[in-house]
């Protein structure tokens, strides 16, 4: 079994807002573009994705394949694939996040990209598949499942990402032993560009995970736990908008003592929240964060990758998280009410 | 006007699960009771108070007078009131809680009474009413209204209260330059008793105060923010467990430093938390805190006074306050959300 000669090819696995968008983009950029969808499997089979861009207008996206699930996008394909790229969200407490690359065998050459949020997603993939080349990546994009197959994109998108070293909380880009790698992740921002996506490949990716978490840590649960407030409702309310910063600094000062240096090349740490805060500002439209979506549509919410892993490693650092502590032990709370 | 001869006269200001049961108690411990009902008035007044009582059996409590407000109160009344209970809700955020007594003179005979939760709540009083004796009251009492004019009471009912000094953390109870202040504090002691009532008169009313409010600066929030959980359902889970925890050591750290002393006379400060938690456990009945209840039923939540001024109070003595901060602005935030 061999990769299509001709195209690169990547199987996306997880065939929602964020998969869908970035397979469009590769595809259009060169690539032979395969989908496991789940709920939306019938509709995009026969329909593909009716995709609304801000950027690239309206589009339809009709991947090469529609699988129903990883083990008919192995059992029936004759090629393997460059990139498996799993866009599924990580919910460790209530699965292995890598059980959906389980059940086939993986090809040996086929590298995982993980476009996943939250902080040391990367474990439970490298366990399961030790020998695989794993890539980490952060995805800047606004874009959601508006129905079943329509999805609604905004103006952002970009991809960052970098190979993923075991035991270590860097990642690296240039190194002499693994020349491998960097065409790996060469050809990936070749394809990605020519498809006029965003891209920037990371010489240390567990920085930009944890300025990413910054984020993440502080708007999702906040949202949530504020009621159900979208971006404007918590930045119109001074006591939310101190909280919100606070949590913030909380963040940065656990993923520098973790990283064992700034967050960021560019903005000093005491103003990275503001500077956050602004982009936030600057937003014609609300933004309802992924947790606080799931929240209003009583899915389970990746508190364990956004909040949990990060309590762990301030624990592991000696880094007090008193804020993020009593917002994973809240979220765990309501998280619980709902789904019973 | 003088007080009517030969019976102790009280005036119950907030005619609802709490200031009826005092008020029945007192009546029957041969005080004349009047009491000001809003919501319930008419009912109050054809029927009197529908009592449920766990420990004392079913009643009716027919006050002496119902009024339909405070003015009414005072006007229709030819005699004036030794003890005017305060029993209402203290929500500063939205009125000064002081204005319950406006609008018509108060003798300056009268006692104040506050039967109120949180920290600081006597300022409103003392402002409006710098030269009558206010009285600082913390009741333990397990007690709701089902419906308008109905109460239900469970087993627990005991006032502990110490008149307030101005200007300074601590009451007292015996000082020799204010030999009046004994036999008002006594007065009231002997007619709770004989209405079978607890009863304790503290020498630093400030100090129970805070140990009170390690209960509810934790158990109350925390219901509210974990999606509407009962005393069960957060007990239920340990990582709510422990976030309770560190809130109640959070409080005392505070009061603590307020009081500048141990806030419990005989348990040692590391142990408040599990003592008061099994407290809880031992409960037949789940507990619904009253900040729960509050936003189970979309009204506002006493949270200036039961986690703001304790924030306040953190700020002035330099002892930092993460949880407490948290917990606040996400209530502001839920609260907010629903009273739109």
């Amino acid at each position: 079994m061999a990769s299509k000669s001709g195209k690169t090819s990547v199987l996306i696995v997880g065939g929602g807002a964020l998969g869908s968008v970035f397979g469009w983009r590769l595809q259009l950029g060169g690539c032979l573009v395969s989908v496991v969808c789940r709920s939306n499997y019938e509709i995009v089979k026969n329909n593909g994705f009716q995709i609304e861009s801000g950027k690239f207008g309206n589009g339809v996206f009709s991947p090469d394949h529609v699988f129903s699930s990883f083990n008919a996008a192995i059992a029936e394909s004759n090629f393997y694939y460059d990139y498996i790229m799993v866009c599924t969200k990580t919910l460790p407490n209530i699965s292995n996040p890598a059980n959906v690359l389980m059940g086939s065998p993986i090809n040996e050459n086929s590298a995982i990209v993980l476009i996943q949020n939250g902080i040391d997603i990367e474990q439970y993939f490298h366990e399961a598949f030790p020998t695989n080349i794993l890539i980490s990546a952060i995805a800047y994009i606004d874009t959601k499942q508006t129905e079943s197959g329509v999805i609604v994109h905004g103006e952002a998108i970009s991809l960052q990402y970098g190979v993923f070293i075991p035991d270590q909380t860097e990642t690296r880009h240039s190194t002499s032993s693994v020349p491998t790698n960097n065409s790996i992740l060469e050809t990936l921002e070749k394809h990605l560009i020519a498809g006029n996506s965003g891209c920037k490949i990371l010489d240390n990716v567990s920085r930009d995970r944890w300025l990413k978490l910054v984020w993440n840590s502080s708007l999702n649960p906040i949202a949530v736990l504020s009621g159900g407030s979208n971006t404007k409702e918590m930045l119109d309310n001074p006591v939310i908008c101190n909280l919100i910063v606070s949590t913030m600094m909380e963040t940065i000062s656990i993923g520098e003592a973790v990283c064992k240096m700034p967050l960021s090349p560019t903005i000093a740490s005491s103003n990275i929240p503001e500077t956050l805060l602004d982009s936030v500002r600057k937003r014609v439209k609300p933004v309802y964060p992924s947790m606080l979506q799931d929240y209003l549509n009583k899915r389970p919410m990746e508190h364990e990758v956004i909040l949990h892993n990060a309590i762990k490693r301030a624990d592991c650092v000696g880094v007090n998280a008193p804020i993020l502590k009593t917002l994973y032990a809240l979220i765990i709370g309501a998280e619980k009410k709902y789904l019973n």
